[in-house]
C-alpha cells in the first residue's frame, strides 16, 4: 500500500506541542522542504494536538515557509491539549482526522507529553515520527536537544553583563536560569560565563555551605561572586522553593522561586549585598543560534526522511556528530540528568 | 596660580559614584587620554567619594586604560559614600586629600547624589567638573545620558525574543524595565520593540482600563500582547507597587514589583495567560552600544578639556548633536520626565 | 476638495527607493499605522518609482505589516528607476497613476535621487511627503538618518573583534567601512571602537604621513594598530582609489578599493603585517538597532501626519531630539559632511 | 623522579601558536586554574615557540587570568616560529629552556604546525601535552575544534543580514568564508543561514553549473540567491582562484580570491546583479560563543589533568559529548574533510 501511495503525492502533516523553543520553525521548514523535494505535500495542524482534534490546519508550501529559518517561535502555534485526556479515544480521533484530511503520516515535534501521545499512536499503528524538543536538554534518547544551545548563549550573555556589575559593586549576583529537573543550562552557562558557584537540581544544596563558600571567597580576596542556579534546584531536605510563585502551564516555576529565596538567605546570613536576576522566558524565545538551527534542520530532514521511508514509531536524535533514530517510547524514560563530569569541570572554578 | 601650575604637569583625579552604567569606563578612558595628551597625569579614587575620604587611589596611565573602551562596569569601582554625611565637613576632607595627593582638580562621574556633592564642593571653591550619569535618562541639563541607549537596546532585544513566545502561545507578556521616576527606557524600548501597551511613572494607570485595552485587542483579532512597564509605574491612586520587594541601595525596586503585580491582576481579571519578565540588572551591565561609547567618550573629553581650561563647577552635557557645559547645580533640578510626544507616538501602536 | 476627501477614507501610497538601509520596514509600518489609525487606507508601490510607472502595488493593511518592525530590508523592494529619465514626463506619469489607483498622496522614502523626484513632483503640485534615507548620514536637512546607527554598531562590533586579532599578532588591520562622500560611519565607529587612525573623504590623506604615524606608534610601544577608512577616502592629490573595482549600481565602491590599496602600501612601506577587512554590504542589511527603529518610526509617523494634514512638499527630519519638517528641496543640497569637532575628538586617541 | 617532583610544586608552561581563534584565552585560563587547584604553578611563553627559544615568559597566577574567559585573542600572543626550522636542534633548545626555567611540562595550544613540533618533542621524551586548534574544524583526531562554532555564528549573522539586502534588490550575494582545505564553516553556516548554494573545497565546482543553478532558481520564481563559498573552493580543473591576492602568513587567502572571481563570473554569465562579501578576519577574533568557551575550557582542564597525571604525548580532544585523549601525532594526519552527509542535508535547500 505504502508503495502505491509513494508513487503518488503523499500529504505529510506536522504539529508542534509544548513550550516555545528556539529552532521550532527551523524543524518545520526542514520537514517541509524534505517532503516537497520528493514531490509530496505538507500541511500543519495548529496548536499542537488541538489542531488535529479540531481539524485546524494550514497548507505548508514554499511560500508559507519563506524566511522561516531565523524566526523564533512556531508558526504552527502550540498548546498542551492531549487527545487521550479525560478518557478520550485519542487514536480513533487522530485516525479519523487523518482519513478525512488525506494525511499519510505525521511528524510530531515536542517534549515528553507530545511524544508520549505520539508513542501511543504509533503503538496503535498510526504512522507517526517524532522530533524531540525541550529547552532543558534532559530528554532521554538524544545527546542534545535544539533550543538548548540558544538558551545557554542567552544566559551566558546575561552572566557576562552581570559580571561587570558584580565586580563594580562588590556584590553577589544570583542568576536563576531554566532547568526544572536537570542542571544542563545552569552548568553549561555557568561554565561559559565563569560562575563562582552553580546549584543544580541533581545536587540539593546546603544553604550554610553555600554561604560559607561565598564568605571563603571573599576572605581570600575575591570581592564579588556570581551564583548560577537552576529554577529546580532545592536546599537539602527542603522541597522545591517556590515562595508562592507556583508553576506555569508548562511546568516552569513562576517568578519568586529559588533565586529570590537565595537572595534573601545569602543577604541575611552573610551580610553581603546580594541580588537575584531571573532570566525567565527571555531564554526560550527569539532566533536560534547557528548551532541550534543546524541541529533543528538536520533533525527535521531526518524526520521527513523517516516518513518517506515508512520508518514510523521513531524519533530523530543526535548521537555524537550524527543523526540517528530512536524508538519514540524512549522519550518517556527517566529524564537525562546532568553529566557529573561536566559539573566537576565547573567546580574547578568555584575556588 | 593656575597658570603657574599649567606650565608644569598637573594631576587630575577621577571618581565614579552610584550604580553601574554602560559607558563608565569609556568616560574614564577619555578623561585620562585628554589629560595625558596635554602632558598631565591622572589618578583615580576607588569606590567613589569613599576613595577620597580613605585616600584609596590608583594611577591612571596608558597601561591602566588599555583595552578599557569595550569593558562594562567601572575599573574605579563605586559606592554611595557621601563625604558630607552625618554632618561631616566634606569640603575640608576633600581639600585635605587633594592637598596631600597633589591633586589639581577632580572629574566626578555620577548621578544626582555624586554630582550633588560635586556641586557643593564647587560652591566651596574646590575645582570640580562633572559628567552626568543615570541609566534612566532623567537627569536634567542634558539631552541624553550615556548607558541609556545600551539599556534600551538590551530591553528591545528581550522584547524581540518575548514576542515570538507571546505569539506562539496566545499570551500576555509583561516586561518590567528600569525607570524609577521616568518612563524613558520603557517608552523607547516599547517603541523599538513594538509594545502593545506601555506603562510609565509619568502616567499612573487604571488597572481596569489596562485589562479592557488588552481584551479589546483580543476581541479585534490579536492573539497576544506585549506590555512594557517601568519599575516605577503605579496604578492610579495607588502607591508604588512593591509587594514586599522594597528597593535596593541604588533605589531600584527589588524583584516582585509592578511587573509581578500586573501579571497577577491581568491573569485574574481577564483570564488570559499572563507572564511577567523582570529584566533587572542585565540592563545596566556589560559592554556599551557604539552610540553610548561615543557619547561617553565625547563627554569625557569635554570634562577633561574643562579641567585643563580651568572651567570648574560645570558638567559636560549633550545638546542636540553638540557637547556643551551646564552648571553642576542643574543636576539637582527636578528629574527630566518623558517627552509626552514620544509617548503619543508609541500610543499609535497600542490599537 | 481635500476637506471633502478627508471626511471619507483616503488612500495613501508609499514607496522605497535606493539602497538597502536598516529601518525601512519600520518607516513603512509607522506610516501605515498612522494612516490606518485615522481611518484611511494604504498601498505600497513595489520597486520604488518603477512600481508607480508600471502600476505594481500591494495593499498595506494590518496583516501585511504584522511582524515588520524587526525585519531588515524593505517589503516594498527597491530600484533606481527615475520617472523623468530619458526625457519622460514624470509628473504626468505619476499623476495618471494616482488618478487610476485613487491615490490621495504619496510618502516617498529614499535618498537624494528618490527625494529629488519627489521634490520635482511637489513643485508640479503632486501631493508628496518624503522621508530621508541614507546609510552614510550625509543627507542635508536632518541631524541623523535612520540606518546610520545600525551601520556604526555593526562596524564597531567588527572592530572589537579585529582588535583582539591585531593585538595577538602585532598586526595593522585596515577596516574599510561605508561612506562615499562623508566620513560619518568611519569616524563614529572609529571613536566607538578605539581606532588608532581614521581616514575620511573630507580629509585627503598623505600615505607617507599615515605610515609615519603607524611607525611612530610602534616605536612608542604599541604593537598593533587599527585603521578605519571610509570607502571614499582618497590620498592627497589622488583620485578615488578603486584598483579596478569600480562602483556598484548604488554608487558604492566594489571590493578592491582604498582598503586593499592601503594594505599594500602600508605593508610595502613599513614592513608591518597589514591586513584589510572590507565590511561591505553586511553594514546595510538586517534588523535595525533600537535607536534606528525609534528614529524610523518617528519619521514615519510624522510623514503620515503631514499627509493627513495636507502638509506636502516636505520631508520629516530630526532636529536635536525633535521631529521637524524641512522642504523636500533641501535633500538636494550639498551633502552634510562630517562635523570637524567629532574628528578632532577621535584624534585624541590616535597617539 | 616525576613522583618526587609531584610532591612539590611543579611549574607547568603554556604557549599558543598559529592564527587567532576564539577560545584561546579560555583554554589558557582552564589549564592554569587546573594546575593552581592542585597546588602547582604556571607560566606562559609569549609568541608561541619563539618565547621558548628566546626565554620570554610571564607568570600565570590568579591575577593574570582574571576576566580572561570572555576576552578574544590570546594574552600569550602567537607566532609561527618553529624551533626545528633551518636545521635547528629544537629538542635541545626546548630542553635547555625548560631546565633553566624549572619547567616540569608544557601545554602547547595550536594547529598542525604547533602540534607537529609538540609531537617531535614528545617523541624525544619532552613532557608535552597538546590542545588542538583550528578555526577551520579540519584537524584530525577530534570531533570539533574550539573557535569553529564562533566563526559559524559570525558567518550566520552576516548571512542573515545579507539575506534582507539580497531580497530587497533581486540580487545574488556571494559570501566568502574561511576554510582553506575543508568546507566546514561554509557548509555549517550555509545550513544555518539558509544558503541557496554552497561551494566547498571538497567538491570542485563547474562555474557553468553554478550559473545554470542560479538561473533555474530565478526561472522558478526566486528573485535572489545567497551563495556561500569557502575561501579554498576551486572551479573544476582550475587551481585555487587567487586573482593576485596570494595567501597570508597563516595560509589564508588574501582579499580578491574566489568570492570576487565568482562575483565577476556570475555577473558576466547571467546578467544578474552579483555582489561579493568577504568576511575575512572578523570570523576569527573577539569573544567566543558559549559553546566554544565550554569546549575550550573542558579541553584546557583535560590538558592540565594529563600533565598532572604524567600522561604526555597526547592531545585533549572531543569525542561525542566526552573529552578524550589522542596521540599528538594524530594532528598530522590528513585534514578531516567535511562530512558528505552534512553537505547532502544542505543540498535539500538549494532548490
Amino acid at each position: 500500500m505504502a508503495q502505491v501511495r509513494h508513487s503518488l503525492s503523499m500529504r505529510v502533516a506536522l504539529l508542534t506541542g509544548g513550550g516555545d523553543c528556539p529552532g521550532l520553525n527551523a524543524v518545520i521548514r526542514a520537514v517541509v522542504r524534505r517532503v516537497l523535494a520528493d514531490g509530496h505535500e505538507a500541511i500543519g495542524y495548529r496548536r499542537g494536538w488541538a489542531g488535529v482534534v479540531d481539524g485546524d490546519s494550514i497548507p505548508l508550501g514554499r511560500a508559507n515557509i519563506a524566511g522561516l529559518l531565523p524566526r523564533g517561535g512556531t508558526i504552527l502555534l502550540s498548546s498542551r491539549t492531549n487527545p487521550y485526556a479525560d478518557g478520550g479515544d485519542g487514536t480513533a480521533i487522530v485516525k479519523e482526522r487523518f482519513a478525512s484530511d488525506g494525511v499519510y503520516a505525521l511528524v510530531a515535534i515536542g517534549g515528553e507529553d507530545t511524544l508520549g501521545v505520539a508513542a501511543k499512536l504509533a503503538a496503535d499503528g498510526v504512522p507517526v515520527v517524532g522530533v524531540p524538543k525541550t529547552i532543558d536538554n534532559d530528554l532521554p534518547g538524544t545527546d542534545r536537544t535544539f533550543g538548548f544551545d540558544t538558551a545557554v548563549q542567552i544566559a551566558t550573555d546575561a552572566i557576562d553583563r552581570l559580571h561587570t556589575t558584580a565586580e563594580s559593586h562588590d556584590r553577589i549576583i544570583i542568576v536563576e536560569v531554566m532547568g526544572r529537573h536537570a542542571g544542563w543550562i545552569a552548568c553549561t552557562a555557568g561554565l561559559a560565563g565563569g560562575a563562582d558557584l552553580i546549584l543544580v537540581p541533581e545536587r540539593p544544596f546546603d544553604i550554610e555551605a553555600v554561604c560559607a563558600h561565598l564568605q571563603g571567597r571573599h576572605q581570600t580576596g575575591r570581592s564579588f561572586s556570581i551564583v548560577v542556579v537552576s529554577e529546580g534546584a532545592t536546599p537539602i531536605g527542603g522541597e522545591q522553593v517556590t515562595s508562592g510563585g507556583g508553576t506555569d502551564a508548562f511546568g516552569h516555576a513562576r517568578l519568586g522561586g529559588v533565586g529570590v529565596w537565595l537572595e534573601q538567605q545569602i543577604a541575611e546570613r552573610t551580610g553581603f549585598d546580594a541580588r537575584a536576576v531571573i532570566l525567565g522566558h527571555v531564554q526560550r524565545g527569539g532566533t536560534a543560534t547557528a548551532t541550534d538551527r543546524v541541529l533543528a534542520t538536520r533533525l527535521g530532514l531526518a524526520a521527513g526522511r523517516a516518513v518517506l521511508d515508512g520508518n514510523f514509531g521513531v524519533m530523530a536524535s543526535l548521537r555524537g556528530t550524527e543523526i540517528a533514530y530512536e524508538p519514540l517510547i524512549r522519550a518517556l524514560e527517566t529524564p537525562r540528568v546532568l553529566d557529573p563530569r561536566v559539573y566537576e569541570d565547573a567546580e574547578v572554578f568555584f575556588g
